[in-house]
């Protein structure tokens, strides 16, 4: 089979041959018919990730059917499902054990045409998606998810600021949101992705010099919830920028180091800054359940061929895009 | 009646005498036996408080006997009370509304022979302390049980991790974690006081050179809590001592700015960094309803005439006190 491998530090994505992988007792084989591609894909193609190893085939999002599994498994024979984008979550809803393993790394990820999975990472794909958004959806709406939901417990007519609208996670952060009735302030360097975020009540740049100042006048009282990816010396403004009460989740930090914070500024208002990363199994599907019952759509921006998979990388890396890049297998 | 009360920015704590106060349909007038000092109260005193005016009887820690209030109230009458420390929290018990104020500024507090309080600032003293364990009780107490209940979390078995053993809250939130069964390290810049911290399991010198590699060595899993005053530099040492999932409750910051810290280093972690200052009125009540059930006794360092005021505030600022600092009326 077909698979997008790193093969060494040097040499970027290449489509090889490899033998299609096997199912047994309590693991299934998918046929991929899309995935998508992530951050993490880039910073590992990079070299600029812990514990890679090589030969690796990348990718954490996929979309397939199922083609094989043991008899006592023979149901999902057939069906179209969604990956689970990781192994061994544990048993504390609050954090990973430390077993835990993101899919594509060191497991071979989802950019081939077969992948072998355990029978209970598998998830219905939700109806109303074509492959390539179901394939768009995995580790982008399990992050966000978390990030919303059980990290920032947005609701109804909360104020929520959301950095770097350009990303998947903080699109699918920002979609679950709208749905959740909050009000929403985006930001982006680029004035067009700030011009996509038709749910966003106000955009700003992040590169006008006064940009903290502008989030200021848009939400006077301060935001109830904000999600950063970004870090970096903005984030000082960002805890700044909080409600009362309010929560700062984050689950990157791009821009490197936070600024040195006073906590004096902080302690009186009661907020709180909340790390993120990933989700529970448990998390991922009742973010497929709310996907579905909202059928909500994962903005993509582009589709690749599989075999055009250092293409995608190198689109994905250009940092134009709005929403997902996606491969089609 | 005798007050201890700043008449301007220059002169000290002085005992004067002003008029006695009277009660109304909701307000009732308590002849204090006790008062405690705080923190705050120092930092009023140096007039590095925001909002300061003159004059003003500080205090926000105090215990008394309810002396008159109006007739549908006549039932406190006569009954020993300790005062819940604010005024207006307000409906979120998540932060305190924009109305709220600390006993003690701008409100005249508890140095003083009588207070008059609203009918629901008033809790029923808990029948096993005396008057001056009761009067160091409230404002700490209440901090405490906010930070290791609401913030923290704190349940049997957790490790957790109290920075300044000598500060009054801390050892309140030690008081409280030992008796949910969590196992204790604690910091201090003082031997002598690591040694009186009799319920700990572990105590650090936080002056030591290699202080938060000691303080890996005791707990090399992390800490689930750490509840921290002081900021500064060593907080970024204090978030990495976090186990995965842990919080970091923080309630002041007497060592100034948190250094610059990598957002990679924490998000992987799923840790929380929870600002708290004070409590709701249901907190400070489930807070005496526990100190009552359990029998527990704030320690109290030195007991002082009001009309040594002045030099209880000289002791305090001193610093070597292990226990609050009690004004007796």
């Amino acid at each position: 089979m077909r698979a997008l491998r790193l093969t060494d530090k040097d040499t970027g994505p290449t489509i090889v041959e490899i033998p299609k992988p096997s199912f047994d007792a309590t693991h299934a084989v998918i046929r991929l018919s899309a995935s998508a591609l992530n951050r993490r894909d880039v910073w590992i193609k990079r070299g600029q990730y812990p514990g890679i190893r090589y030969p690796i085939t990348l990718g954490s999002d996929g979309c397939g059917t199922v083609e094989a599994t043991s008899a006592q498994n023979v149901h999902w024979v057939g069906r179209r499902v969604v990956l689970y984008p990781g192994f061994n979550w544990g048993p504390n809803p609050r954090v990973q054990s430390d077993a835990y393993r993101i899919l594509g790394l060191p497991d071979d990820g989802t950019f081939a045409d077969y992948i072998r999975m355990p029978i209970d990472s598998l998830f219905a794909a939700p109806q109303h998606l074509n492959d390539q958004e179901a394939a768009a959806l995995p580790l982008a709406g399990l992050t966000a998810w978390r990030a919303v939901k059980t990290k920032g417990c947005i609701q109804h007519g909360m104020k929520v600021l959301i950095t770097g609208i350009g990303g998947g996670v903080a699109q699918m952060a920002a979609l679950f949101s709208f749905h959740h009735g909050a009000r929403i302030t985006v930001t982006s360097s680029d004035s067009s992705k700030l011009d996509r975020a038709t749910f966003a009540h106000h955009g700003v740049r992040y590169t006008d010099e006064n940009w903290w100042r502008q989030l200021q006048g848009v939400e006077p009282g301060g935001y109830d919830v904000i999600i950063d990816s970004a870090g970096g010396s903005g984030f000082g403004h960002l805890v700044r920028l909080l409600a009362p009460g309010g929560r700062l989740v984050f689950f990157g930090g791009t821009q490197g180091k936070w600024p040195e914070i006073l906590p004096q500024h902080l302690f009186y208002k009661q907020v709180e800054i909340l790390a993120t990363t990933m989700g529970s199994p448990d998390e991922f599907n009742d973010m497929i359940q709310y996907v579905g019952e909202h059928t909500l759509h994962p903005p993509v921006a582009q589709c690749f061929p599989l075999a055009d998979g250092a293409a995608a990388f190198d689109y994905l890396e250009g940092g134009q895009q709005y929403g997902k890049v996606v491969l089609t297998h």
